[in-house]
């Protein structure tokens, strides 16, 4: 009998996974009766107990992953949530999740509180990643993955959005479809997701040789009433538009049901862009083109990239940009130029 | 120098929280710095120290609530975790959160895992409670709060939505203005709350003198696109209907939407009246006619009752049901009745 047998050895004298052991000992969730009895008769040969794996549970693993998201409301990130819940539960671990409404005192109290419940590795989501979250991330001694902001600059490892490009790429489409009057509605001016997004629309302008007008590019929030509200407010300025490009498909909505009720026509009179397409996007009246891209794929990816860094135990820097679509449906069309 | 005096003795001497006198240890949060030099004074005198902290916290409280939720996804729940956390954080205490997708294991697990993490208190949600969930509560040391369900049958406090009763009162309001032939879109069938919801409407018909037709109760998910899927169906039937009455709002613009595809008028052709009116109901082309009640206040609620019985050390079972509102706009009309 040796006294120092891990939970790690049994597991591999078992053919089978840790949280398998582990499920065994706590008589706790399925395991194949057969797995059962073979474990059952390792832990006699080897004299290994469940205290062992209490304490061993204690001081080493918890199998627990900490999450910092700062909302649940919308249709995204509850998305990103359910795909890191999908990864980790595959690979034997369970997440803590905090909510901290992106209240930077709130978000960094939340990176010590799971430390202290001993997680082993933490997805940070913010709106705007700030040099207190980089302090406090630098000084664990656990690997973080940043979801939703590209952290490269800051040497941390992060999952995110391509924002500006395809904000740059649904740009250029309404461009090459002959629209040169084009109006854009953000999200909250402190989001600096929505920034990226306007820095491509603005880009895309520009190539073109133009010089995008302020009162053109309105900010509100990520809601169907916001698109309705800003849409009011430009149709009162009375300057020509053709085409609008949206934060996200809600506010494509609340733009398009104001123009519906103004007598105008989609995309007769105004071709819409949006730059997300969720389950919303089927509310509206009118096919949406829409840039489209996984947020549960995003969770996936970061879980991933987590789950590796933890099994590697180093912090290796790596960065994943997640795919997107820029796909075009029945409320853009190609504006015919008068000659 | 007395050596066991308690944070809560520091707290209650500078006449501060025990969460301030907590972010003084720890040099973190905003604290005013007259109430810091007060706080500091104090331990200065008595003797306490952040060590003493450290065991208090780590041998009693940890000013930790945990949350166990079946989803993230839709408008609701959010809004309730966001009502808890604004709760719980008012009083000092931090949200542990785990997800389980429905998934009964998983539920299961996450108590003990919860209780692992030594919460000092459970807020439960769950789309349908059972007899191995009350089996792990009642072993408990803590006290728990089930959101969503209503459990005084079990003996367990619940903080809910009065399903049956509203949907009762809705159906009530379309047979007031003369409405016979109506349908019905529920939720999925393993969904307690949609069948509620199903009972108050069919118990308003048969009071009416009236047996609901079988095939004008249809099932779905919650989604846009099931009401439109559910409507295309129903038309199909060529059965005359008057009326429709939806599970959520999200179910009534789908319906909206392929009733609208088909050259039908809302109200003029059928009334809809919604069972549950989130941001969503902004998408509609028609001001819904629906049942609100606020998720908000169902989380706010049921934090409430939790820190309450964390506070007295009972587990005293309390029921709190959430009011609601029938709130008639453009989508109902009175159904003139030819003599």
């Amino acid at each position: 009998m040796t006294k120092d047998i891990s939970i790690t050895e049994v597991a591999k004298r078992a053919g089978v996974s840790i949280a398998t052991v582990s499920r065994v000992f706590h008589n706790r969730g399925p395991v194949k009766e057969s797995t059962r009895r073979k474990i059952e008769s390792i832990i006699e040969e080897t004299g290994y107990t469940p205290n062992q794996l209490a304490r061993e549970l204690a001081n080493k693993k918890t199998q627990l992953i900490g999450l910092i998201v700062h909302d649940f409301t919308g249709e995204g990130l509850p998305r990103a949530i359910n795909g890191v819940n999908q990864i980790v539960e595959d690979q034997g671990y369970h997440v803590l999740m905090t909510s901290t409404r992106g209240n930077l005192d709130s978000e960094l109290r939340n990176f010590e509180i799971l430390r202290s419940k001993r997680v082993e590795g933490i997805i940070f989501a913010t709106r705007s990643f700030k040099k207190e979250h980089q302090e406090i991330i630098e000084k664990l001694p656990i690997p973080v993955v940043v979801m939703l902001q590209d952290t490269t600059e800051n040497g941390i490892s992060s999952v995110f959005f391509q924002n500006k490009q395809f904000a740059y790429d649904a740009t250029k489409a309404l461009l090459g479809m002959n629209h040169r009057q084009l109006a854009f509605f953000g999200g909250p001016s402190a989001s600096v997701n929505s920034s990226h997004r306007k820095d491509g629309f603005i880009q895309a302008f520009m190539e073109a040789g133009m010089t995008p007008d302020d009162k053109m590019v309105k900010h509100g929030d990520f809601s169907i009433e916001s698109g309705y509200i800003q849409m009011n407010k430009l149709l009162a300025l009375k300057k020509p538009f053709t085409a609008l490009v949206t934060i996200n498909d809600a506010v494509a909505i609340g733009a398009i049901n104001c123009l519906l009720d103004h007598g105008m026509r989609i995309p007769e009179d105004v071709s819409i862009i949006a730059l997300d397409k969720t389950v919303v996007a089927d509310a509206s009246r009118v096919q949406l083109s829409a840039v489209s891209y996984s947020y549960q794929d995003l969770g996936i990816q970061a879980a991933k990239l987590l789950v590796k860094q933890i099994g590697s135990g180093n912090k290796t820097i790596e960065q994943i940009k997640i795919d997107y679509d820029v796909h075009l449906q029945d409320s853009t069309q190609r504006l015919n130029v008068k000659e």
